[in-house]
């Protein structure tokens, strides 16, 4: 699959999701700037909007805005928010909700249990059940997103205090979340009973927790990894310490797209490496789906590191076939229609010279709507390529997510009503093989036997049963 | 008083309210203009941010932003808003709640009676009390607006049905309030018990209501004045008319320093003529407090028309002192302390060849902290004024307004704690005489005898009890 | 005429040309505040774009860009232009020459004589020509304005010293000019032979010179007025002070139509008062243009003062007939067929209580197109008044201006072509005076019978000879 | 050398020159948005400016403004420029004269020979002394750069015709430059003598030319490389079809930092395979300068490739060491002193189970400061990396480049004055070796004898005499 993810018109990727970021610091400063950073770093998981909320003076200031962490923040929007000890931040890409300001992150709320903000990650699938039974309690809703009936909820049970708060509503929730929840004076982040959606424990200096939704995250802002936030945990941080509560317990169900596409490769989830997943991935696609061909190439940026896989398994060289413009961004301009065919050569570029006269395997990560793999296989062949053998490092996507992730609906899937066949003769390849679900599986193990994975939009089965017709789609209103 | 409300650092006036319009067509159409243009002539109410919600496919879409009417709106926001056969708007002072786009109005809510939109101009002096009860109750808030704690009660007894909801939620409101609100099929008109701030309903063609703050809103868009939206009167149109309920019965106390400063001049505000009301209170002034002088002049633009009544009743010619810069916006950068005398003079100038030599009976409509009228003063002596007489066309301000306007606290009052001679004294005037509030009423009331008046500010009796400590500086936390 | 400058699809004025301000000082410091300060009063001038060019460093660094002046420049860009002892400024709107920022003035130049700015107004009359020739000397041209001319003369001629070459460059140009030149130790004020655009010699504290298009901008940066810059003089400040040259002598003829419509009230041009004029011109039409009516009434802002003048003299009572609205800008966004006529309505209303059932005589500064004074006349009849006698203070506008203003076209001047009683049924209006040219002089001349003024607007007669098929909408490409 | 060109105040790398773009259509249509089409693929080259400037009606229309192209055009600037038959386009990294508007390209002029535009890749040595000439024949400069000194000489030799006059001028001109430059009716493509920037022509379609910096940026426009324009090579391209004139005649010197660092790896220029001669160096350093490691890896994006060829030449597997943010954008806040350790981490962050214990052999691709491979390597030792062979694709630049690059002066230079083991100290690595300028020029040539290259950055010598005083750090001012 290709990484064009921010241009829309022609977009063929499963949509990111969302990341969080947090901090809880011994001392009052700009935690904010922190926040920034952090989030910096996870700006793949959501390019559409930003938030970052701080605490001070009993109160929690925040900023919210359209647009990638640097462009939504500046020197005086950061500095307006002023010092804290606790922050939290939020990337966001609109899985469910329309794109308004409104539906941006973190959510402040000032109920009976005080001022509190949340950043989330997930999808909540049963929101609009909840949401309409507290709706018949005379709670309002102003948004149209998870996160408000999570903050409802948690403040209608805070009354005997925070910690019931969070474990009463967490044990509502169904569906996929990994959130950070902070009062004036508690930083608190949760994962849901599976662990579907990841999230990490760090340590800045000597008196600093942050929590991100990815290791990357705290490399970023210099600090040190603890260890992931366990499948149902709920981690408190005060100024009594670390305390960690527990959900009903369930069995690990990490996304295992997360591997596959979403996570930057230096980030490690649930004990892997992502970039070790990835070419472990490759490393078994060679393997059950050898060719003959004169090189693998993958398709930047996701499917390089699984190329590289292929090609040591296999011998077959490695040779890059595709260049990638490095400033695509948002406000790309589309091309009218005698210019769509150059809309996928101002992002990639054939490498004329390394294709010319070859038979090349290429790798990518996934295929969703299929129309950029074909004219990628046709931009190879109109450069000379003799033979284009596509190798997928994930199984067919057959089925929607519902736990987070905003591929396309069943009609828009390639793979839900075509066979292989049909996909290979639609994008124009010469050979198209997937990894079996339990071939990926065993790549991104990595040898790690102990850990699941959700693999729903592969199989159809997901973790925990689901009302798809109220849950696909949702969008609170 | 000088009109420079634009400019913060410098401002010495009371700040404006709110300004609200609403619309009820038969047809769908493009309803937002005629909000625009509506907001447009209610600019004058509130500069800092404006927003508008429309009905449409059985959502509320809205769009709210900082800034002025033309500035936060643009042909794409407004198309982007589609069509209905509802809207309402909101041009926005902070009275209370900081200025962030979380407080700018419309309020959108999803509740059990479905989805509501609310613009309010006033001050809910119980706002605090209500929403702490209302907080205990499992409610939450995320604005720190009045606005927000009428839609938590309009939801919470709308069981059964729109009208007893507004009946039943209006009569736990204290304080001043005239709001619209609007459901997917209902537009509603809210007058508060007193009237303190006004409203007024008119005709568009043949099938559209409109109702605004102002008439001036009605004449912007062509709609013909019907009357004044009586006090505690709950006016609903739907589909099948217009029709009236009542919230218990109170005398009429309109603010009366609508007439004094904020409302515009071509106005007609429960039967009295903006303009009537400040010629004659210019006329009493001259007739009360008459001074030998070779010219009267008012500070532009809102002590204009008060002067030439004085002019009239005096016999001392009318002659313009002072010309106001056209241009003077918001983002005015501030001088340095070594230019801080031009700051005024960038505004308002002096038109020496009026002023030299001459004695001036100079008209403004109120003092609030004194500083621009001590800088006018001495600006005319610097441009050759022999005596400088300031007639105030309204009583010193000694008290601060908790129903609607953001007069400066008690310690920024000039009038709280000192006389008319130490004001005299202050401002550097030859002379310095206020109507009294008798004097004042008898002016708005032009003959209208019937009319009453909250004259709070000036004689700290204001319509009903207030727990000032509570009231004072109310923000929503 | 109507003073909704701002709108341009509903304009129907006179688009005003431009303002410059210069400043000398005898010391280094942030004269680029003094000079923004200067070009906010004279902001009436040019609302399009504006600039500010400072010296420092032996460079002169400047910033210019499109809209207001405080829109324009900000706290970051005034002090990013660093301190200096001399800078220049330019208010503009587009006379010639497409509307963009390489349009924009101060024009800044590197050439024999060094680093040089000038900051011009009015209207080079055979820049063609001049253009045409020095091209034939591989000179390139990068703008479309005459400014560039002026420059590119004033360094060619600039061999022997500044001062022969701004005689020798002046004594070529025709038209009307009044610009301010700065090298990096010398600021220089030029105007035209005839004096046809103003300008105006101030003092600020001991040690600083001003120069302005007008008064009004010497008043707020607090300096105080010197004398008028005389027709044809050449006034050069630098550190031996001030030193006048003379450009070959010609009878003064200041543009009339500075006092009717375009200088602030407040600013005083060539020893009259720009207030008087418009008063002692609404005298003489009350002299000679009387009718039986109830009020008198102006069209806000510019014929405010003359109708007072009128009721003076005329004794029937002065009554404002109709409302602006001050917050009407440049964005604004024009309406739908449907609500055309609410346009007008958004910025001026009809006092209805003022009117009903009134004669007035309404007081107007000119006509150009008659669209506008057609939608005035009909909103005060729809607000009840029962007649309109409309008495203009300016004879009817025949000619188009080839020296600086942007008149309309012959064809779309509604007196070109048509008589007084046309133009009367055209607007509806129930009568219709203007002065004649004798009478327009003597209102201006308020006494000074020495002062001479074009009227070439009016009579046709403009002060030099005109090739008017090269002039007439003269843009330089 | 790290690739986080953005970042101005940790910048270490050379900045880009600039882009140069043109199109010759047979037909009038939207040019422009091929223009933007190309300039996005040649974005690399230039990220502070861009414009484009098409034909029309007999003028030529453009815009240009500060930003990314996708930044600085939208939809609606794009078509304001209108429909034309030629255009040509620029992305400009300021390598002399202030970064402002003025300098921006193209620069469009109206002379004797009419109308032209240029947009200039390159350096112009003798800029300031045929200025200086210039200035003394009365003509005026209005930018502080070269490319208005090659204007105003095509403009004054070019009375016989276009043909002389860019004979004529580039006869004068020294240094290097890469330009087009468009007529109303003819489109020019320039390359200096020693072909030192590389231009291209291609065929779009049937009937059209179009020319470009890079086959990047013909490949982005679906065109079809033709040829590269030789080195002395004058290509006029209008209605009567192609035609070449032909400079002196010298040696080919490319300058081969455009293959070690600027150019994009899917370009050919002058016949060799960008990605090819990168890969081909890294080859040849694992050949001379082979090392005992576990991995090999290259900082991203621009060593990538040279890794890629050491890694196959010595063996030692290739790994990925580094990820990089994708989102490293202009806007980034600099962070405080204390978290300054972490503004690397933000953009690039070590992949820890890839080096983890390892012995790397690190590619870059050259080293200017020497400040980011010293951070680079920390980031490594941290990640617990047991050793860094850093190896460098280019020799040690000792000297500036005064033809189109801005290194930065000698003193930043840190092979300016230390010798290797000095930098290799300073950094921090375990081993340092540099290709040789000989070893350089045979990975580059891949076998291509025949071409020659400038390598005066390494060596000091350049093409053509220079006098370094006047060259170096030239801004025209």
């Amino acid at each position: 699959m290709t990484y064009m993810r921010d241009v829309k018109p022609i977009c063929d990727s499963p949509n990111e999701e969302c990341g969080v970021f947090g901090i809880y610091s011994e001392n009052v400063r700009d935690v904010a700037s922190t926040v920034y950073y952090g989030l910096y770093a996870l700006q793949h998981r959501g390019q559409e909007a930003c938030g970052i909320a701080v605490n001070g003076n009993a109160k929690i200031n925040y900023y919210k805005n359209m647009g990638l962490v640097p462009e939504a923040f500046d020197d005086t929007k950061l500095s307006e928010l002023g010092e804290g000890d606790i922050a939290i931040g939020h990337v966001r890409y609109s899985t469910t909700g329309e794109n308004k300001i409104i539906n941006c992150q973190p959510l402040v709320f000032n109920g009976k249990c005080g001022k509190f903000a949340i950043a989330h990650n997930g999808n909540i699938t049963n929101a609009k059940v909840i949401r309409d039974e507290l709706m018949r309690n005379n709670i309002l809703f102003q948004t149209e997103i998870d996160t408000e009936v999570i903050g409802t909820l948690f403040n209608k049970f805070s009354d005997s205090g925070v910690e019931e708060g969070i474990l009463k509503s967490c044990a509502q929730l169904e569906g996929s979340f990994a959130f950070v929840l902070m009062t004036t004076d508690k930083l608190i982040a949760v994962r849901d009973h599976y662990g579907i959606r990841p999230l990490v424990l760090g340590k800045l200096g000597l008196d600093e927790y942050v929590v991100a939704s990815e290791t990357a995250g705290l490399d970023a802002v210099g600090a040190v990894f603890i260890r992931d936030i366990d499948a149902g945990e709920v981690l408190i941080i005060d100024n009594s310490g670390l305390k960690t509560l527990k959900l009903e317990s369930k069995p690990k169900k990490t996304c295992i797209f997360e591997y596959v596409y979403f996570a930057r490769p230096d980030s490690i989830i649930d004990g892997v490496s992502v970039y070790q997943a990835r070419k472990q991935s490759g490393r078994l696609l060679a393997q059950f789906y050898p060719v003959n061909a004169d090189i693998v190439a993958g398709v930047p940026d996701s499917a390089v590191v699984s190329a590289r896989g292929y090609s040591e398994t296999s011998g077959i060289p490695y040779v890059e076939a595709l260049a990638k413009n490095r400033y695509v961004g948002r406000t790309f301009i589309q091309p009218e229609q005698g210019m769509r065919e150059s809309a996928v050569k101002v992002k990639l570029n054939a490498l004329k010279y390394n294709v010319q006269g070859k038979r090349i395997v290429l790798l990518d990560d996934s295929i969703v709507r299929g129309t950029t793999s074909k004219k990628i296989v046709q931009m190879l062949r109109d450069a000379g390529a003799k033979e284009v053998h596509l190798r997928i490092s994930s199984p067919i996507v057959k089925h929607p997510c519902y736990l987070g992730i905003d591929t396309q609906s069943y009609s828009q899937l390639i793979g839900a009503n075509r066979s292989k066949e049909e996909i290979m003769n639609y994008i124009g390849a010469d050979s198209l093989e997937f990894l079996t679900v339990e071939q990926l599986i065993e790549g991104v193990s990595c040898g790690n036997s102990g850990c699941g994975f959700c693999v729903g939009c592969f199989s159809g089965e997901y973790p925990m049963p689901l009302d798809k017709k109220d849950v696909k789609k949702l969008i609170l209103e």
